[in-house]
C-alpha cells in the first residue's frame, strides 16, 4: 500500500492506494476526523453500487458513521445540471449539513458530478473520491470537478480539492477490456508529458496493467498521480505549466464530441489526439521516430492510433475551434519535444492541424 | 468619491463608490486589464436594465469592450437552477472565454446569480459587480453568490470574489422607498455588530439616508462595506467570525421562509429578527434598555419591528430549525450583549426563542 500527498498548501490531501482499503474506509474517515453527528452522501452509479456500494456502507456504518447514497445512471450523460439538481435534493433531503461529507464512488463521470455537488453544496462542504476506473486516477488529482452542458463539455464546474481519496485498486478487477485501455492512456500520457522512464516502463508492463495485477497497478496510479501532482502543486488554477496536462486533448475532445459521445471513450480519443500531437511535434522539429515511438507505446496498451477514415475533417476542424482551449483568437496546442518532454505553444495554424488531421487517417 | 480594498491576500479588491461611476466604467474596466479580445456578459434584470443597462454598455463599448447582456426577470425566483442555467447557455452562445467576465448590474438577485455563474463557468472567471441597491452592499463583500433550491435558500453556490466593485450611488435614487429602508436594515446591522457610533450615526442621518443624500449615502455604504470587509477579512470561508453577520437573520430567513417570499423584503425580515435578537440577549443578561435600543434605531429607518400576530409560532419555529445555521444538532444564535457587541452562542434553547418569538407578536 502506498501513500502519496498532494502537496497544495492547506488543501493538501492524501491518496491512498493499495488492496481492500474499501472495507477500511471507516477506519480512514476517522483517522480524517470526518463528523460521526452528520450524515454523509454517497453518489454512486450503477454498475458500481451493485457492486461496491455495500461494502463502502457497511465499513462506514461499523465505524459508526451515518452513510445515505444516491446512484445515477452509468455514463457521461450523468454529468448533466438535472440529474446534479437531484443530487444536491438528494443532499437537502438527507439533511447534508456543512460537517457532512458527499463521496464519490466510481469513475470519472461520478467523480466530477458528486466533486462538483460538494463544491457548490451549502458553498463547499467536503468531498472524498473513492475511484474505481483507472481512468480516475487523473480525475483524483487537482480538484477538477464540474458537469457538461448540453452545448459544451465540463463547461460547468469548480475547482475543489478532494478531503481524501482511497484507491483501491481490487475494485478495478471488474473494469471492462475497453475502460481498462482508455484508462492506461491517461497513464501513459503523464509518462509521455514528463517522464521518458514511465512512459517505458508502462509499455514493458503492458500486460500486466492490462491483467490488472495488483502491484503493477499500485505501482503505476502512483506514479500516474504523483506526475499529476507535481504539476498542479505549481499551478493549481491552470494559468500556465497545468496545460501539459491537456497532450492529445484538443483532438481528442474533438474526436469525441464529433464521433458522438460514446462512439470513442475519452482515453481511445485521446489517444489518437496524442499520435496527432507527434506528428505535430515532428512538424515543429522534433525527430521523425517520435511518431512511431509514440504509436508503439500506445498499441501495447490497445489503444486506437488512427482516425476512423469517414469522419469528416471540416467538422473535426470546426469542433476544435469551439474547444475551451481557443483562447482570445489563437488555438492552444501541447506539442511533444521527444517522449517525456513536451511544450504549450499557443500559435499553431490551423492548416497544419489539418494537415496532421489528414495524416491521421491515412494511417486506418 | 471613495475607494476601499478588501483585504484577501491574493483575491483582495477594491470598493469604488461615487456618484457618475456608471458612466466612467470602461476606464475602470482598462485599469483592471479586462481583456479587449474576450467578450464580457452583463446580466441585469427587468426592473434594472432599462434604466441603465444603455449607460454601462455605452461605457464600456466607448472604452473598446466587447460586451453583452442578458436579462432575467425582476426577483427571487430568478435565483433558480433554470435561470443558472440560461445565463450559463448565454455566456457559451456569446463565446465568453476564460478572459471573459460576467458583470452583475443590479441588487442582491442579479449579483447573487451572476457571481454563480461567475464562479462556475469554466471553472471560474472573472466577476464585476454594480450594485444598484442598498442592500448590496451587503452582498458586494465576502464572495457569497450563489443560487436557491425549491427547499432551501442559497443552497447552491461558491465563494468568488469580485474583480472590482463600482458603487454608483445615483443609480439608488430610483429605488422604491421599501427597498431603500430594507437595504439601510443590513447597513445598520453593521454598525449593530461592530461599531455603535456608526449605528447611532444611521439613526442620526436617517432622513438623509431616506432621502438618498449622495453624500451622506457615500459615507454610509462605505463604513458598512468596510466594517463587513474586516470580519470577512478574518474569516473568508466561515469558519467562525464571520457568523456575526447573521445577526437578526436566523428569525428573519424564518420570517421570509413562512410568510412567503415576497410579503417581508429581507431587509424587513431581520429587521424583525435584530429585535428578537435582542430580546434573546436580554434573557441572557444583557441590559433590558437593548430592546427598546434596538427598536427605535431600526423604526428611524422606517423598518418594521414586530411580527403580524397571525404567523403561527410553531411553523416559524420549525422553518428555523431547517435553517442552514443549525448545525449538528444545536441551533447558532448571533446574540448581542449590548449596541455595537454580539456574541455566537451554539447552545440557545428552543424554548427561550420560542419566548422571544411570542413576545415579538405582542408588540404590534
Ligand atoms: N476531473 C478531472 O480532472 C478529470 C480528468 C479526466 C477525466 N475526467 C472525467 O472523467 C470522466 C471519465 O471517467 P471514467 O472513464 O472513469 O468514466 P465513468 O465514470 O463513466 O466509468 C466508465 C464506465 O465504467 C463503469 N465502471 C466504473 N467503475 C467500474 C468498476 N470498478 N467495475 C465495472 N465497471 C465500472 C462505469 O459505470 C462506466 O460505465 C469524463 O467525464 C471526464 O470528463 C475528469
Ligand atoms: N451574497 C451575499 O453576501 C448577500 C448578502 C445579502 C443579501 N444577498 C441576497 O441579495 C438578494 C436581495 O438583494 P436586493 O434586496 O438587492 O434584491 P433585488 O436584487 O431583488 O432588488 C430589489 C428590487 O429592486 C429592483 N431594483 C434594483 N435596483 C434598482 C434601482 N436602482 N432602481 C429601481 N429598482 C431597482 C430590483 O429589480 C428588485 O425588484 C437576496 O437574494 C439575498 O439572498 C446576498
Ligand atoms: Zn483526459
Ligand atoms: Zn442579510
Amino acid at each position: 500500500m502506498g501513500t502519496l500527498i498532494v502537496e497544495l498548501g492547506d488543501r493538501s490531501y492524501p491518496i491512498h492506494i493499495g488492496q481492500g482499503l474499501l472495507e477500511q474506509a471507516g477506519v480512514y474517515f476517522a483517522r480524517h476526523g470526518m463528523s460521526r453527528k452528520s450524515p454523509h452522501l454517497i453518489i454512486s452509479d450503477g454498475n458500481t453500487a451493485p457492486l461496491y456500494l455495500n461494502r463502502l456502507t457497511d465499513s462506514l456504518a461499523h465505524s459508526g458513521y451515518k452513510v445515505l447514497s444516491f446512484i445515477v445512471q452509468p455514463g457521461e450523460k450523468s454529468k448533466s445540471l438535472s440529474v446534479y439538481e437531484e443530487v444536491i435534493t438528494a443532499a437537502i433531503e438527507g439533511g447534508l449539513d456543512r460537517s457532512s461529507s458527499i463521496v464519490a464512488l466510481g469513475g470519472g463521470v461520478v467523480g466530477d458530478l458528486a466533486g462538483f455537488a460538494a463544491a457548490s453544496y451549502m458553498r463547499g462542504i467536503r468531498f472524498i473520491q473513492i475511484p474505481t476506473t483507472i481512468l480516475a486516477h487523473d480525475s483524483s488529482v487537482g480538484g477538477k470537478v464540474g458537469i457538461n452542458h448540453p452545448l459544451a463539455k465540463n463547461m460547468i464546474g469548480a475547482f475543489h480539492q478532494p478531503e481524501l481519496v482511497l484507491y483501491d485498486v481490487n475494485t478495478l478487477l471488474t473494469l471492462p477490456p475497453r475502460e481498462v485501455s482508455a484508462g492506461l492512456a491517461e497513464m501513459l500520457k503523464h509518462g509521455l508529458i514528463w517522464d521518458a522512464d514511465f512512459a517505458r516502463w508502462c509499455q514493458e508492463h503492458a500486460d500486466s496493467l492490462l491483467a490488472l495485477e495488483p502491484e503493477v497497478l499500485e505501482y503505476g496510479l502512483e506514479k500516474g498521480c504523483a506526475i499529476k501532482a507535481k504539476v498542479v502543486s505549481q499551478d493549481e488554477r491552470e494559468n500556465g505549466l497545468r496545460a501539459i496536462l491537456n497532450l492529445g486533448h484538443t483532438i481528442g475532445h474533438a474526436i469525441e464530441a464529433i464521433a458522438g459521445y460514446g462512439t470513442f471513450l475519452h482515453g481511445e480519443a485521446i489517444s489518437i489526439g496524442m499520435v496527432g500531437s507527434a506528428m505535430l511535434g515532428v512538424r515543429l522539429g522534433a525527430d521523425p521516430s517520435l511518431v512511431e515511438e509514440t504509436r508503439s507505446l500506445l498499441q501495447s496498451l490497445r489503444l486506437p492510433v488512427a482516425l476512423p477514415r469517414e469522419l469528416d475533417t471540416d467538422t473535426l476542424m470546426g469542433a476544435m475551434m469551439h474547444d475551451k482551449k481557443f483562447k482570445e483568437g489563437s488555438i492552444t496546442f501541447v506539442v511533444p519535444l521527444s517522449i517525456g518532454q513536451v511544450e504549450i505553444r499557443k500559435d499553431i495554424p490551423a492548416s497544419l492541424v489539418r494537415e496532421v488531421v489528414e495524416q491521421l487517417k491515412e494511417e486506418e
